[in-house]
């Protein structure tokens, strides 16, 4: 249902993270590379059948001058998240946020921060979970393990600080 | 289905384009000012009984150091698209655009570019067009005319100029 | 006295730093990670019971959009201090201190430098000094003792290097 | 109570917001210019005389090389609150913010937005808010009255927006 | 012999200037629209056919998120000049830039500098003058008619102001 | 025929890769040392004489306030292509990009990305290309390996992860 | 004693100040126009014959990518001050500024603030200041009016603001 | 002759290298540490008599809001050359740069490269060599010295790679 891809086969540790996170949601993907500037005719194609091949929407991650999330956007209907990646010889990410974020009116694409690639894996659960009440839940699960998480750490915090507050 | 949100009454020129285009492809949609900081309460209640009224999206747009988009997202499953926009005293839109972008990894935003609430639009309408073939039709069909207007620009601009591509 | 927040444990390092100083002029403190994006009810409970606690003074750290100071500073009329953090995967902490630094009229947030929460922690002495002589004594003896560190150093260096100055 | 202060006439017309804050507040204050750079000795004399003369709270403003806030708050055990200010010749008020914001630790400075004069009086007035229940009392209305407004444009708005929210 | 393209027809003001160039050395040239996002297939098929239509070099303006200039460089053989332009909305224009000028390795883009299409004409008459002398003494006649231009003004200015160098 | 020149020696190590570039393509070069600040006057002579040592086409790269590309282009009619080289002591680049990209109008630099000397070199096979076909037939070799090497990684990454596009 | 150098016609009302503070200290200057990339013999030819005529500064002004003052200063031992300008299509004066003050180690450039000429005129004259009492006393005279200036001010806001420390 | 100035131990290392370049012209220097925030009276009192002390330049580094080289300025009518440091904490050494070049109108300091301590040591030279020709003379061999280290460079590229220049 999810479509993840990357520039070049050295995004992949970041990209794993979108898969990760759908996976423990048990949302199908797929994960692939597709290089805008290198393999152009794949992209195309790539976009073009992503959804009568039943996808949903496209992750799309990639470093310094990014073109992949924004041309994947041109040539189809479905959703399209960007996720700008800090590469070698990037200018401290600044290239790949601004290529992937600041497209003209008409095609969007819908970014998150650099190298936030999980972040990009919740946001197709959250647009899957749109018409599909089990995944809602499950995001819903999610989101309240972040809190159980964050309530861990006061725990083990307030061993060593004094804190009026958790009492 | 798509709730339409701005911190201060001075964004709505800006946000009144993502209200536009939902329209033109009758998609329903709500719009109101919920400030993160003037109206905390507000924000919260707004963003918790989304769901329940019946939202798909939240749009959401704030300048400055903009922290509307990214805590309503906090506070629903629903997929949130953040709109920086570029208000008085910003320093160049970098404080919109950073605080909008750069969420921590477990609540995305969908950051689209500086002032682009027309493309907030679309993307609500990718979402929505997601589980309704009839909203993906009639996106086909947009993006479709973003192609005959550019061709429109072609035949014109072939007037005053040489061109041995459109003959 | 003074309450000190984080948005994530990996904050504490760096926030340790604001406790620290203050359990160098014995004024009183509580330390404890509240999350603007993960425990949004605790982040407006926290801030709504300040007061009443007895808090004079907030110092929220948080890296990335850093939403924590000025989302706690939305719900008190205590004063907030905010310290950027430099998180990983931040754009070198511009995200940080452009999202705590550049609130809106009406919502101040007190913004120290890039991991500046020692001087979080004087700033809320200063501002408690104000009404309580001893701690302001305190302060002057601590900014003295700045200066006897600096000279310490001029007579090292001298050893060294001429300097017709300090003869 | 309150010492506001700015390096040159022409930040009167941002700094004047401050005064207008504390005014209406009911805060006494005093209001000059002070150059560091070319008053040096008035400005250190300002700093160090400024406790004496009863001041709580001193907030200075500056554009460029902004070292007016920085250099008072290393002269005296006040806190002292700066402004950055979009002057001529300035590269777009990051000259200003920087040398104001990235104080060495010891001595900090609270630094506001650009040309938030407004909010650094509302901040002057939160630190006095610490030992004066009656000026707390006027924040917290203050504060409400904000909210107020933003409600204010939510009716306006709902003349012409539809909004299931707000029924 | 020369192919100049731009994303949109808000960009031919600009553009303008490279085809005013070219047509000021005799050089013959063609200019179209092009957009990389609205009309992805004629960027492609345009990028592939110029060879083969005889164009030597390729110029591609655009703003934003600029993926034009990199596409069509990834579709030909061709020396492919960029142009970055400052259109509104634009981060001041560092959006574009660095979406032109941060390419990856293996797909170069000559960029020039913001809105230099002016250069962008002269550099691709430098490649042509590189295999055409006849071009190459256009180009030195040109070289020096910018020296003369420069020693008018120091004439001019030479009436007002004492100046022991040129006499 | 191409002329690869660099402002230091600790430049050889990126510089390098131009040269590697043109070697695989039996593009002939050369490759020394030219100060732009350290030795003037032969870089003077190395531009003014370059283009009847029969170079067609001139590559500098330089580090910090980089003027040897700028500086050369203006003293011959041969194309110049601009490398920025990350060097100690720069501000992340942004010097060297800046003061090569942003040259004024009538002396262009064709400027490639952040370290992106093999970009360079290519650019420069790029232009030989235009008039020599055995060199425009090697580069469509080098831009089709180019897809060869993606399509590896896709066939290694495919034995990890789920791929509905590559049956 | 003092040669004032610009890229431009255009950078004349700026570079102009310089001449005027120079006139009013009555330190004898010229003022010309070099460009480093349209006249780059001149500029070699008037850097090199600079000692010999007299000059013991020289101030050199430029915008954009702005090699003017960094060449001028590797020609000649006198020392060198730069004035980056705010030209068009200058990246909000950045490409300037970067371009004149990170000069490589060895040849310095004494950079002054964006179109801060008057500065480049008061610096020269300190630097001549240093050999001559007469213009160290009228420095310190300036220095002195500057002093008045501010407290001309201070009186006129005292009518309308109340201030303790000035009684 | 040059008083070499810094705002803590810690720029030291940085520092050393103004005082090893007069050093290795036998120009006379002191080296101190004086810090404008944690010992303002020191640098006070430290410009106010660096004249009469027989000094003819001031060499004033720091990091961070580095307000050391603007203060010492507005203190004396002596040349004063302004060090930014890159300080840890420090937002890419942009603090440091903008705090010290961007002083107002009437105060200026001639900034050099973010660390160009060493720059800032020639500066001084140059400054001196104006009214001492000894000092001329040697400023003109290191320049040459710059010029025969980079020939040296020349002959030993020239081993590894072919050049048609220097033959």
């Amino acid at each position: 249902m999810v479509g993840i891809i990357m520039g070049s086969q050295s995004d992949l540790a970041i990209m794993q993270q979108a898969a990760d996170f759908l996976k423990s949601l048990e949302i199908p993907y797929e994960l692939t590379v597709v290089s805008a500037h290198r393999t152009p005719e794949r992209m195309f194609d790539y976009a073009k059948t992503a959804k009568n091949r039943g996808l949903k929407v496209i992750i799309a991650g990639a470093g310094g001058a990014a073109h992949l999330p924004g041309m994947v956007a041109s040539c189809t209907t479905l959703p399209v998240i960007g996720v700008p990646i800090l590469s070698s010889n990037s200018i401290d990410g600044w290239d790949s946020v601004l290529s992937i974020l600041q497209m003209p009116s008409g095609i969007p694409v819908a970014t998150v921060a650099l190298n936030g690639a999980t972040n990009a894996g919740i946001l197709a659960a959250k647009i899957i979970g749109n018409s599909d009440e089990n995944v809602a839940e499950k995001l819903q699960k999610y989101q309240d393990s972040l809190k159980d998480k964050v309530l861990g750490t006061v725990e083990e915090i307030k061993k060593n600080h004094p804190n009026s507050y958790d009492q």
